[in-house]
C-alpha cells in the first residue's frame, strides 16, 4: 500500500493580517519538510481568516489576497502547500484552496457547496465553483474539498467527479466551535472515509474571531475511518502523519469530470516516521472553558489590548469571568474593579476581596453612593413626585460602568461584560450598565452552565478559586434591599431550560406548553426573550459555545408583534 | 383594446402582526371593489412585514402565515386579491405571491431570484421557486412576479416562460428606499414594459421596519412604458387605474413551461373609471426628509413608544433630530433635556431655548456639573497621577446619557440617539454617551447633509425653526475649554467626501488618494472608519438613506487588521 506523509497545519490567522498570517503558513511548510513530509495543508481562508464578512466585497482586498498566496508560493518551493484563500473573479471571488508548488500557484478547487445559515452568510460573498478537483501527487490522487462540501447531504462520488481512481480526501476547514460538535466532526469523517474506502484529511483552524472560535482538533483516518492521528484542540499545531492510500480501483470509472493538479513531492526524509496522535478525550466543560478562554484572549490580544478590567461583585458571573480572564491573559493582566453600594451585603463584600486574592489580580474599590445619591438630587425635579424602582436601579449599574469606562479609557484597559446567556436572553440586565464592554465572556453560557464552570474551574485548581460561598449565595443583583434574582426570574434550572426550546430549538410556545412548562410561565419568558432584542443589539460580542448564540447566529427583528 | 381595473394596495404592515395586517388587507380590498377594480395587489410579504428575518425558521410562523392568509381568502369573495406571504415547504419556505378567489387560494407564484447581497438574505431563508407563472383573469394574461425577479439582469422572457400571449406583469415588492432609489426603480418598470410590450403593476410597501424604510410610490405603466398611475410616497395608498391590456400576440409561442392560475372577476360597477394620477415629484432633500419621519415614527410606535425624549444641545445634530421628532409624533409627545455643564456656551444654552420653544416642545434642564465633580472625586483615587483628558470627555457624555435613561426609564419615553454617519463613521462619539438611544434617527445621515436638511426644514416651515446661529456656528462637542470638531477632524464637506469613497463605494485607499484627496488624512479617516466598528456595533439602529448604511449593509469584522 503507497503511504503518503501529510502535514495538517491548524494555524490561528489574524483577521486580514495577510502579510502576518502567510510568514506564519511559511515557517509551518518549512517545518513541515524537515518533519519529512511531502504535503503540508493549511485551513480554509487560512491567508486572510474566517470569515472575512464585507472584506470579500472591496476589490483591492482580493487582490492582496491572491497576490500574498503568489509571493507564498514563491518561499515554499521544497513542499508543495494547500492553503485557502479568497479568490477574485470578474463578478465576485471564489473561496478556494489553492495548491502550490514549484514556485507558484499549481491550481485551485473551488468550493462547490456555499453555506448560508446559522453564523454562514458565503451565498452573500462567493460563487460557487463547479468542477471537482484531484490532487494528484507523485502519482496517488486525492480529492480535494473545503469544509462544506463534506457536510452537504450530496453524493460523494458525484462531488469528486466519479469517486473511483481517488485515494483519498482532503478537507479544509473553518469550522466553529460548539459544545458538542467535535463528536459530529469524528462521526461525518468516519463516515465519508468509509464511503471512500479512502483516508480523510481533515485540517481546521484555530482561534478567536469575534464571536466565533475555532477550536482546531484536525484530524486523520484511515480508510476504514478509523482517527489516526489527531491535531490538538484550542492551540496551534502541525500535525504529520504517514498517511495509507488505498491501491487505485482500475476498474472504476475515470474521475472524467474532475479537474486535475499535478504535482511531484520529494519522499520523506530518512526520518522515523512519526508516532500516530490520539484524539485527546475532553469533557464538555472543560471544552467550553476552553473556548471561553481562547476566545477572551484572541478578541483582546487581535484588537491590541494588553489589559483587561471588569467589574468583580462577589456574584458567580464575575467570579468566572475573571476566572477565565486570568487563563486568558495572566493576572497580571486583569484588574478588578469592586463598585459597593449600600445593597451590597457583607458576604459579597468579602468574597470579592477573596476571589482576587485567589486569582492574585489587582482590586480597585471605588463607591457609587456618593455619585448615586448626587444624580437623585440632581434629577429630583425632573423626576416628579411619585416613587420609582428600576429607573434607580438601572442608574446604579449605569454608575458602575462609567466608573469602568472612566478607568478603561484612562489607562487602555478592554472592558469584560459579565452577563449570561440567561440575563441576556430575558434582559435581566440593564443596557448601558452591567451589560458594557468590549467582550461578553459569559454571552452564550446559561447560568447552570456558569455554575458548571465554576465547579470545573475549582475542580482544576484543585483549591476553592471561586469561594464556596458565592457558589451557594442565592444570585442577587444587589440594586435595592434583599433583592433576589428569583424575585423576577423562575429558577434558573428552569428557565434555561424554556430557553434552550425556545431560543436554541425554534420551538413554538405551544409545543413547549406541551411538554409540561407551566403555560404562564413560558408565555412570560418567551415574551421576555421577544421584547429584548433591542438590548441584545446593543450588546458586546461573546464566543459562541452553544449551537445557537445571540448574534450572527440567531436574526430577529427588533420591531415584532408575532407571538 | 381590452381594459382592467386593477388597484394597487400599499400597505404598512407590522412586522409579524399577522392579525393586524390581514385586517388591513381586508380593509382595503373592499375598498377596492367598491372603486370597481376587478383585482387587488399587495406587496410583498404583505401578511408579514419584510424582512421577517429569523422568524422564518420557525415552523409555526410560516404555518401561521399560511393559516392567515387561507382565512383572509375566505373573507375576500368578491374579489380576487394578490398577497405577499412566506409558504412553508417541507423544507424551508418559498417567498409567494398567492392568488385569493372564490374563498381560498387559487394559486401561487415562488419568487425565483433572491437577492443575498446589501440588506438582503433571502438565500438564507428562502427556496428558489422554478416556474415562472400567468394570472388568467377573464381570459387576460398577466405574469407574476416578486421585486428582485424584474431587477436581475435576466431574459424577461425567460422568467415568463416565453413573453408572448402575456399581455401585462405585475411585480409584488418590499423595495427599501434610498436617495435616489425611486428614478432607478421608474427606469426599470419603463425599460421592462417596453420589452414586454405590455403595462407594468409595480406595488411596493411602505413603512419602517428598524433600519429600513419602504417608501411606497407604486406605479402602472402603460405598454410604451409610460407611468400612467403612482402611489404616494411614505403613505399607506390604494391607487386604482384602468389598465390598457394590448391583444395577445397569436403568433407568439404559448407559455408553456408556465404555471397559469386562472379566476374570473366581474367586471367593473357603473362607475366613473379613476383619473390617472401622475408621480410626484420629490426633491432629495424631501424624500430623505419624509424617510426619516417615518422611519422614526414607525420604529416608535410598532415598539409602542408613544413619547420621545431626547438631549437637546443647541447644537444642528440634536436640532434637526428634534425637528423630525415633531413631524414623527407632534410636539406634545417630544421632550428636550438640556444638560449643560461648565463647557456649554452662551450661545448654546439660548440656542436651546430658542429650539425648543420654536418646535413647541417641553425642555426639562438637569445639570451635570455637580455629579461630573463627584464622580472625579471619587475616582481620584483610581485615576492616579498626571492628566487626563479624553475619559473625563466621555465621562460627561456618560452622564448626560445616564439621566436621558433615567427618566426615560421612569417615564416610559423612547430615547433618540442624534449622532450622524460622519461622527459614527470615525467614532467622533462615545459609546454609552451620546450613542445611548433606542434610535438612532441620523446614523445614515451625513454632517454635509445634516446641513441641507436643515435648511430644508427651515424653507419647510417658512422660517428660522432651527435658528440661523445654529446653522452658523462651528460644531463643537462641548466637552473642553473652546473645543472644535475641527480640531479633531478634517472640515465635514471634505470628510464626507472621503468617507462615501471608502464605506460607501468600497474604494481602496490608493484610488482614493489617486482623486487627489491628501495621502496621510485618507490613511486617517480610513484608520478612524475600520477602528471604530466596536462602538458602530453597539449602536442604536437607524434609518437607511444612503445606498450602504452602517448596520446590516455593511458587515465587517471588529477584529480585523486589514488596511
Amino acid at each position: 500500500m503507497a503511504e503518503l506523509r501529510i502535514a495538517l497545519a491548524q494555524t490561528n490567522p489574524t483577521m486580514g493580517d495577510l502579510t502576518g498570517n502567510a510568514q506564519r503558513i511559511a515557517e509551518l511548510s518549512s517545518q513541515a519538510r524537515k518533519a519529512g513530509a511531502q504535503l503540508v495543508v493549511f485551513g480554509e481562508l487560512a491567508i486572510c481568516g474566517y470569515p472575512p464578512e464585507d472584506l470579500l466585497l472591496k476589490r483591492h482586498f482580493l487582490e492582496d489576497n491572491l497576490r500574498t498566496v503568489q509571493e507564498l508560493a514563491g518561499q515554499c518551493r521544497d513542499i508543495p502547500v494547500i492553503v485557502g484563500l479568497a479568490e477574485p473573479a470578474e463578478h465576485g471571488c471564489y473561496n478556494c484552496a489553492a495548491v502550490l508548488a514549484d514556485g507558484k500557484i499549481a491550481g485551485v478547487y473551488r468550493k462547490i457547496h456555499l453555506p448560508n445559515y446559522g453564523v454562514f452568510d458565503e451565498r452573500r460573498y462567493f460563487l460557487p465553483g463547479d468542477s471537482p478537483t484531484i490532487l494528484r501527487i507523485n502519482g496517488q490522487q486525492l480529492a480535494l474539498t473545503i469544509c462544506e462540501d463534506i457536510w452537504a447531504d450530496v453524493d460523494l462520488a458525484k462531488l469528486l467527479g466519479g469517486k473511483a481512481r481517488v485515494q483519498g480526501l482532503i478537507n479544509i476547514s473553518a469550522s466553529p466551535f460548539h459544545a458538542g460538535k467535535m463528536s459530529l466532526r469524528q462521526e461525518l469523517l468516519t463516515e465519508r472515509a468509509r464511503q471512500l474506502a479512502g483516508p480523510v484529511c481533515y485540517v481546521n483552524l484555530v482561534g478567536g474571531q469575534d464571536e466565533l472560535v475555532f477550536d482546531g482538533g484536525s484530524m486523520i483516518t484511515d480508510a476504514a475511518g478509523r482517527i489516526i492521528a489527531a491535531g490538538r484542540r484550542f492551540a496551534e499545531d502541525l500535525l504529520v502523519a504517514d498517511v495509507p492510500l488505498p491501491a487505485p480501483d482500475k476498474k472504476g470509472k475515470s474521475p472524467g469530470k474532475a479537474r486535475r493538479i499535478t504535482v511531484e513531492s520529494k519522499p520523506p526524509a530518512k526520518i522515523p516516521a512519526i508516532p500516530a496522535r490520539p484524539v485527546a478525550k475532553m469533557s464538555n466543560l472543560q471544552e467550553i472553558y476552553d473556548a471561553l478562554v481562547l476566545g477572551t484572549r484572541d478578541y483582546t490580544m487581535k484588537n491590541g489590548f494588553s489589559k483587561v478590567v471588569l467589574g468583580l461583585s462577589g456574584g458567580i458571573d464575575s467570579g468566572l469571568t475573571a476566572a477565565i480572564a486570568v487563563d486568558a491573559m495572566g493576572a497580571e493582566n486583569v484588574i478588578a474593579l469592586t463598585m459597593p453600594s449600600q445593597y451590597s451585603s457583607a458576604g459579597t463584600r468579602s468574597d470579592t476581596v477573596a476571589m482576587a486574592e485567589n486569582l492574585g489580580i489587582k482590586l480597585i474599590t471605588v463607591g457609587v453612593q456618593e455619585v448615586f445619591e448626587k444624580y437623585l438630587e440632581v434629577l429630583s425635579e425632573a423626576y416628579g413626585s411619585g416613587r420609582g424602582k428600576l429607573e434607580n436601579e438601572n442608574l446604579q449599574a449605569r454608575i458602575r460602568a462609567n466608573m469602568l469606562m472612566a478607568l478603561s479609557n484612562r489607562f487602555g484597559w478592554l472592558v469584560l461584560a459579565t452577563g449570561n446567556k440567561s440575563e441576556v436572553a430575558v434582559g435581566y440586565c440593564t443596557l448601558y450598565g452591567d451589560m458594557v464592554g468590549g467582550f461578553g465572556v459569559l454571552k452564550d453560557v446559561f447560568k447552570t452552565t456558569v455554575y458548571k464552570l465554576s465547579g470545573y474551574v475549582n475542580d482544576k485548581a484543585g483549591r476553592a478559586l471561586i469561594p464556596a460561598s458565592i457558589l451557594e449565595r442565592a444570585p442577587s443583583a444587589e440594586l435595592r434591599p434583599d433583592q433576589k434574582d428569583s424575585d423576577s426570574l423562575p429558577p434558573y434550572d428552569l428557565l434555561d431550560e424554556i430557553l434552550k426550546r425556545y431560543v436554541e430549538e425554534d420551538k413554538a410556545l405551544d409545543d413547549i406548553i406541551a411538554e409540561g412548562f407551566e403555560a404562564d410561565l413560558v408565555r412570560e419568558v418567551t415574551r421576555l426573550v421577544d421584547h429584548n432584542e433591542f438590548k441584545r443589539r446593543q450588546s458586546a460580542p461573546g464566543v459562541k459555545i452553544t449551537p445557537k448564540a445571540f448574534g450572527r447566529d440567531r436574526r430577529l427583528p427588533i420591531t415584532n408583534r408575532y407571538r
